[in-house]
């Protein structure tokens, strides 16, 4: 018989029990606490008119986009992030009541070229807060980040905040005059080089690439060291670059959003003035979050304000601020830290029967575990009792219900813990309450 | 300025909050249900080689997918459903431990005409077991089933069985003769359809479509006819059937799977000759699941045994058995029955500052009470506490934490319900325990 290969396309991949399991709880973690914050999930479709989609970008980006025409001739695409479908739905709905939070977890698509951590399939997880220009939604983005790491049991991560405000004073402080404003996109992104690039190669970007003069690099650098405490760092700056109406606001905005945050329960925040993004569409708050412990992951979440965004479908600006769990990026980090309890099976307690008589008795005591909300699996064929508790020791499954034809005939199940060896006879109007004590 | 127009293909669809967030509280149930029977979860890519995808199918199966070139020349499909990226992933991974229990709920795109209820993008949630051809396999799905309509809150439902040899035994004793195997599916789609086209038109369909003599018409209808208890009704069967190899297999097989469903807590299980499934690919049990008060509803979850599927990419047969909630359907009739609990978000509290210089203190409640697990929003602009009341009113928040100068002043926030107007004032230190208790 011709067989057809069974093979996945390059840059995709399977989650199987064992990676999907620890996964889908993190995920299922991080949902519950946006809805602590009161985000509220939503779901749009995969595929959109390539119009949509693709809005005014380029046609570099074009070519990420998985992207071509259907049965009724259409132009369309596989979406590329979760961010411009929320702009479409916050255009689209006028009824939405504003401020708009909603979250959405889900896969997007990008035909890029695939390596080490980066596939054509993968999912993004994010929260935004849509109609408001109010420095709380900033703040409470930051403190969700904060709750999502309490969550996940991840010590010591750092929240790395900057205001693109901030940056932009800088270069009026610059004075570069009536090409600045065309230049300073460009002086930003090379800014952002600096955590990976270093101060070396940034310079002679600044120079080369910016035509920045030496004095005004040197400016620059020394604007962008400044360290310590924010509140200390905020009264550094303010010299440097408060001459500037829009620096001026930034630190004024910084040090609000720091206030709130630290109200909402994120006690230590780093002010951190090279942190730009390299996402143009920024345009007040910008944050990146870091663990300390794997200097080369880079930031596992990330977000702030963008003003401009839906403009595009409204043709008027929407105030909006958002943040991104870097999912993929995370759990490899919390994989690193070994902070990822692994797992082949949901399944806690295996129930055995010794044979064929006592295999409907073993259904009934599976019955028990099940209704009271305890993941239970039968043997499936007739086996020894120790080929089933070697099924357990591989599966990680802790306890064996044993059902043999003694216990069926006392009414009792016998409970094995595998880690000690430990069995007890137990009568099965107790099976339950036993187990869920011992699973603990 | 030009705008995009923010529209949706058709066939799509957007879930706002309102649809959203039912909608994956019944998903959650459903996935908690399947992990207590011990059903790990599994991802597989969106986008496949067509190859794999469409194995075997027709030239009219072909144009229901969304198929296309990638930029690497590839002929790739969106997948159509869950059931063959399943065969993929057991025959591609041999390692897999057999029975391999997994369920998937994941969208899949179809390139159909949209109609009522019929879209191109939907979910599919499917449990299977493969790699068993145990019998308490086939149980334990229809379990499932019983225990997912159970965590649902849905009464009266009724699950109907049958098994596709009970079938094949009518046809062999209809006596066809060398023809006969060729016509069986035939005979058994058009026996299908006695539920939605009535017995006269399944008996004209029988005669010219299938060429059936009058005779044998008959002894169709004598043996679809059966009912009562499955006891009975196999009882009945035998002296029809039971002639035949297959059809005594069948009648053998129902008993047993009966039997052991009950064991598992299925206490109803009815039994209906006339369930033949349309698809081919079933080769033993097979079941469908109704809700009585909406007859026009269809099948909410079904499933059945398949044991040739995986042969295509393993050129061997491989025994398994599944289940497929129809979210959609079952979605729909929960609605209808007034089931689904409504909501436009997740927040259950909404902390209302009186005027910018309690925000602080509002954050800190906030933060007291989300850290409780507690779904809180904060009012994110300075407004009066009737608009803020409104705000609670129209999003159904059922409780509203007010936060003046004087409760500042003393530690305290006052807790008004928004049912009946009550109002506590409460120490702050106990606000997230008092909360809690009103919520219930």
């Amino acid at each position: 018989m011709d067989t057809i290969e069974p093979k996945l396309l390059k840059g995709f991949r399977d989650y199987l029990p064992e990676q999907m399991i620890p996964r889908q709880r993190m995920i299922d973690t991080i949902a519950r606490v946006f809805e602590r914050f009161g985000f509220a999930p939503i779901h749009t479709p995969a595929l959109e008119y390539a119009e949509v989609l693709l809005g005014k970008l380029g046609e570099d980006a074009e070519n990420l986009f998985y992207r071509f025409t259907d049965h009724g001739g259409r132009d369309i695409c596989l979406r590329y992030d979760l961010t411009v479908p929320l702009a479409r739905v916050a255009a689209q709905y006028r009824h939405l009541r504003m401020p708009f939070k909603r979250y959405q977890i889900a896969p997007v698509w990008r035909a890029e070229k695939p390596g080490k951590g980066r596939f054509r399939e993968f999912y993004q997880c994010d929260v935004d807060i849509v109609g408001t220009d109010s420095l709380l939604a900033d703040a409470e983005c930051i403190a969700v980040d904060h709750a999502v790491l309490t969550a996940l049991g991840i010590p010591d991560a750092v929240i790395r905040i900057n205001n693109r405000k901030v940056l932009a004073g800088l270069l009026d402080a610059l004075e570069l005059g009536g090409d600045g404003a065309a230049n300073a996109q460009d002086i930003l992104r090379t800014i952002d080089k600096l955590p990976s690039h270093g101060e070396k190669t940034v310079r002679a970007l600044l120079a080369e690439k910016n035509g920045l003069a030496p004095d005004r690099i040197d400016r620059v650098f020394e604007f962008i060291r400044i360290e310590g405490e924010p509140e200390a760092m905020i009264e550094q700056a303010e010299p440097l670059i408060g001459g500037s109406q829009a620096g001026a606001d930034g630190l004024d905005e910084l040090r609000q959003v720091i206030e709130f945050a630290r109200h909402m329960g994120v006690p230590a925040l780093e002010l951190d003035f090279t942190i730009a993004r390299g996402l143009d569409y920024y345009t007040g708050t910008v944050f990146e979050t870091f663990l300390p412990q794997l200097p080369d992951l880079g930031s596992v979440m990330s977000g702030g304000r963008y003003d401009h965004l839906i403009s595009g479908f409204l043709g008027r600006d929407v105030p909006a601020v958002g943040i991104s769990v870097g999912i993929d990026r995370l759990f490899s980090g919390m994989e690193s830290l070994g902070l990822v309890e692994q797992a082949k099976t949901p399944t806690r307690v295996l129930v055995a029967p010794m044979g064929p008589e006592t295999v409907d008795a073993a259904l009934r005591a599976a019955h028990r575990l099940r209704s009271a909300d305890i993941p239970t699996e039968v043997y499936l064929k007739e086996a020894r009792l120790g080929k089933q508790l070697k099924h357990a020791d591989q599966q990680g499954i802790g306890l064996v219900v044993i059902l043999g034809t003694e216990e069926v005939a006392a009414e009792t199940a016998t409970v094995k813990e595998m880690e000690s060896g430990d069995q007890t006879e137990v009568p099965l109007a107790q099976l339950a309450d036993h187990v869920r004590a011992r699973l603990g």
